[in-house]
């Protein structure tokens, strides 16, 4: 059983929690057998921000290779 | 005067908030002079969590000893 | 270009998201061009915050410096 | 000429050493040009493990790309 | 669901599998619930070892809390 | 031999090295068989400290847990 | 909006402002969107560089995935 | 004799050495008694950056206060 | 109710201790509402000092701002 | 009584313990009054080793100075 | 001009800034060119010491290398 | 095969690059058998440098031992 990781940065309007799981759910439209997400950096966008601050949150995906 | 720091994980179906607050109010069960809480690492448990993704904050809470 | 960064801790006695709103809106009263934050540490005050829990969370934030 | 690095976490029920062998041989099986790997992390699962303990090893794992 | 983490330091005098062992082992003597075990720092105690090398293996223990 | 580390926080109103001996002294009043302590963070309470700086020094001490 | 991060190390002869742009060039032949990137790591390889040093830097290089 | 630490990040088009130069010319503009700097990261600013690509360099610069 | 640290190393020919002291003490020379201070590091300058060895001490020192 | 430490990176074709021990016992070959040795990185050669992987196991050994 | 840093663990039965000055002196023994030391752990030694606590503390030690 | 790791700053008044060539020269001139280099800190000395800044290098050094 080998597990392999990704990097992957969520964006929300709103809040870290949504951040998270913008990154989790994007993981989940491409990949089968997701096991955990570790949090690895959060913080705010605010210059380039269109409609006010943008939440962000650097994510490990982790998922289950097949054998 | 001396603190003692332990480490608690919380968890909660909704949010990292609730999960920092699931393991200070844990804490606050069984310990006296609660002082302060940091939070060490986040993460979401996604494949053993039978409703749904289940966010997860391990935290060191920190009270002072009896004299 | 050259951007200079802050360290500041915000406060909120509802959650870290808005602690860190917090910081950042503390800066735009004082400072111009803003341009991103960097979540550095979250904790929660316990025995000091009269009201119940204090959400705390210490924040690097960029802003470009006038030429 | 360039490396590029992935993350993949062997698994063993016998020793740290396989758990790293794990992974690095489910890269050669995909991967041409292995170059070398790095252990990030090692852990024990032991409650979701149904035969005794399961070791773990995350290891970053380099191969040279094709020019 | 609250998890809590000890700091347990094994020992044995061949590998430093054997010293995760030791480590977890003697958890599982005094606590339920044992969830995962995660590997700080691994050391050799050369001086002090009568019978030559010590492996040494730092270990965080998580375990499951009553509720 | 196992060896188990709790993480305490010693404070003194004269000096760093007097918050660490702090810390050791209050675990040799419950715990036998003390090793070794290893100095984690240092810092100084200002504002809550009625009668000037308290020196606070987190300490992890090491102790053989009976066999 | 999600952005993936994947680790690329890139080489040259010369310095290590090359062998960062030898990362990013070889990520922007087969990437789009690519938005930055963070230096992590800087070497030199010495030995089996057939004609004299060769500079190293791994370099975290972050795009923004397609909707 | 106090030294105090600010956070600056200088800007190149051209090369790593030329944004930590940027950095500490602009702090020798406003401040006297500069007496080093530290590296704390590097990036490069790709997608933003009109005229290709934004070498970026963090630096710690310290400089002594008056008496 | 917001927090602002900054970075001040204080330096003393007799102690680390006194190092502290020395940047706390600046600190409250042009800032009100000091709350507490935390050691970053800690060194010796040998060669510059003029009268033998210069024991130096990194402070972050954190104040509340005005509302 | 001063000890020094010394970084050494010791290989096996079988195992990280045989690794660090490579490492270990070649200190002791020119190097009184060893006293303990940290695991610093492990990691694995796989393209230059001629035959197979090669374990790689980076170790500071600490050793007393004669008075 | 080039300075070679080598690590030295100083011991005291007194303080910290006595085994921190215990490591420069055992430098200055047999090293020319004493450049400047950086704390980089501090601990104390409980069980092995006869006469009570042991106070250490490493230390990277740098001095300019001749030419 | 036991690999050794030294520490070494290198310094030049034009650029971090040649700060780095300057430790691994320098190592060159008294080691055999090198094989890498590892980039550690990289800063800036302003004050102390008559002629201008003085870009400063921190590099571990790894060369083969003999058997």
């Amino acid at each position: 059983m080998v597990f392999k990781k990704i990097s992957l940065t969520g964006t929300s309007p709103d809040s870290f929690d949504d951040a998270v799981d913008d990154a989790v759910s994007r993981a989940e439209e491409t990949l089968d057998n997701l096991k955990w997400a570790e949090v690895e950096e959060m913080g705010v966008e605010i210059a380039n921000a269109e409609q006010g601050r943008q939440y962000q949150a650097e994510v490990m995906v982790a998922f289950e290779l097949e054998e």
